[in-house]
């Protein structure tokens, strides 16, 4: 019982204050927390998987028992891989909490060795995700309290690069 | 990070395969867990607060890191008097979940060092509630494989007692 | 498959007109359509188990192929005495839907060769329910389009018996 | 459209700070808000009607356009009777949600003149019910964050009078 | 409080009676209400901005305090600029809900002087959706009572145009 | 009364065992079940509606009272045409039930004589989705637990069919 070690996987794409707010509890509840970063290419990602990575990397590397990876596999075989025996996931709303129940229970079928649990980001990032951001800077809205300082400016560059270059 | 103590707090009246498989689940994941008997005289509980805590004993004497013990106060002043970072609580279903997000906002607010976090129990004990197991004896139900054996004999003892002991 | 039974089960305290259009349209699928009603001790009814079945009896009697009865046993137990392989129950929103989804897992439990059946009632009467018909009636609402005249005049009766009386 | 009349009902035993956001949020859009306090026996109050009228009254006191008053007829009738077009609910959960879409249903059969609209409380209120304050106050929790420092004070010397009083 | 002016964001892809429907209920309860149409072009709008400001504009004309106009900016933004106090969103079902929830939530971090205000379509129009009538009116269904006569007329010439003209 | 026909639509891109138990429990209810398989072009569908109609063939050729066959135009249409009286729909999760609600209202709109009617499908199935298997397989998962051989088969094939065919 004395050294579990948990998965935190997701897109991150791009990382918020509300993932980071969860790696933050996370890594206090556990000797050690991965943060997996899949590929998704079904939803056409706008950053690179590396960049995603450095990102979250970035934003986290005071926590010591913090690391950040990506993967392509199943998540189940990954976190077997990893010597891991959980896996947390944020829950924000009752949207969230209906498509995780099923993915859990997929991957108990898959991975009876693996526990999945749930956390919840503190209540004021409660209501923001990747996309919402990629969203609200896309409209031309302020997004500096809503992720960290290099994914807004990566953002606006993304978005406005040509003529904020010049 | 090495020793995480947690707390799974509940009524228990009675105690139910699904609360077991949730204890087993919890004691794998943390360094000590201790299940909290909650006094609940709202609910006017059938089985008295020595009672609950005892078949609770009885079904997970197995498991060297469980305690089991009952509390009278609010749920995170006795999680924090008794040293613990974690509370844990079941989902089921969706209506679950609506209600424990509120309560884990209100603890939050109480609370702001201890963390809540949500497991599953057993897709075979999912549909289980204490009060169903009630019910269900009442109407003369088989409830064998929904909780363990001494909450079945007291079930039924409690139910048709008079009848079945002459 | 020609002779299938079906049971419809509730309290029916008192019955609706959005039962009466579920039990219509129940009695349309299947080759018998048993209304079962329920003791419910626990709900404190206002009316008694016989009136209750009268009051659902006097308002399907054009219905051939509906009989109406009382049970006191597990709904499983009932419906398998009764021969039936179907067990009816109303959807209307989705908490209804989340504790239906309960029982029907632990119904399926106790008895694997019972169906359940989920069908919604017409839009105009998804949002009656016998509590709410009861709440109207005492606030001194009209009722007139929620429930049958022998209900609605029973109510009435039940609630300001003495003064109408006079 | 110049002049709106807006009703908020509600049992507020107690009135909490939730319910106070809200007041403040429809006062500003309605030219006058009538806070409505229902008898509610069903829940068996612990605070007298005129009681919540008044704790209602201190904490809204600097609020021109808002009136508080009790009512014990059908919620529609009482809106009608006043002249309100609007009848104000606030959403906190899907649970909250549910419930409210069912009563609003109902609402506009018995009153299609009289419109309801939901409004959000602030998220620093969402989780805030009377009932949860009272059951923190009876566990010996710290409400004052919760509710009125008038309410706060009836509650506790409501819970532990006797003692405190000496 | 004398002149509050509300504004009514979507899509609006093609406009349907359950739009409509909340327009008219808004438009009473509200000094002046902008229907403000967005651009959405991840949605892949089947009709031009233009045209979708037309087919509001013909079936409120009779709505003396209504406007119709288009936006590309972030809907606070939009809101602020227009002198709005509120924004008005129609509910139908939880997931609805549980989106404007969120949405609702950051609207609030970035423009807490906006208030977000929900209503419900009309009963008979709880279910129409914009996508529904296209997917219909696709396959060969009959949206006549689902939306207004010209959007009906644009749909059926979008979709079988050449076969129709000649 | 004898002669109920059923249909059982879906897209089955591919079919899985959820299906597979759900359309066994439906054949068990009504006198034919006819499963209608949507082409479904939004989707893009990686099997052929041919493929997927053999698939489901192959899996039910046990079941005599089930035909299986494909449709193109409004679902109440083709139900209509078979002279079918019921619409079977699984459902698994909440947010399953709001979706199907929306539809089922609109097919009572469009169709107030075919009955839509939902059915569970077995708990140890409740998770699979065609996506999830579609998802699990393209990651390298196995999947035989959950859709019949020749789907598991097509799917690698689909997948990896140059490599593994050599």
């Amino acid at each position: 019982m004395s050294n579990i070690i948990a998965v935190y996987p997701g897109t991150f794409d791009p990382v918020t204050y509300g993932h980071i707010d969860l790696i933050r509890r996370g890594s206090g509840l556990f000797s050690e927390l991965i943060v997996a970063v899949a590929h998704n290419l079904k939803k056409n990602p706008i950053f690179t998987l590396n960049e995603r990575v450095e990102y979250i990397n970035n934003a986290v590397d005071d926590l010591e028992n913090v690391t950040v990876t990506s993967f392509e596999c199943l998540l189940v075989d990954f976190a077997r891989n990893a010597g891991a025996k959980v896996i947390i996931k944020g829950l924000r709303a009752v949207s969230d909490f209906d498509y995780e129940l099923q993915m859990a229970l997929m991957n108990r079928r898959l991975a009876d060795d693996i526990e999945m649990v749930f956390m919840m980001p503190s209540e004021e990032f409660s209501f923001i995700s990747s996309s919402l951001v990629k969203e609200i800077a896309a409209l031309g809205g302020d997004i500096k309290s809503l992720a960290p300082p290099a994914v807004v400016e990566a953002l606006i560059d993304r978005l406005y690069g040509d003529k904020s270059k010049k």
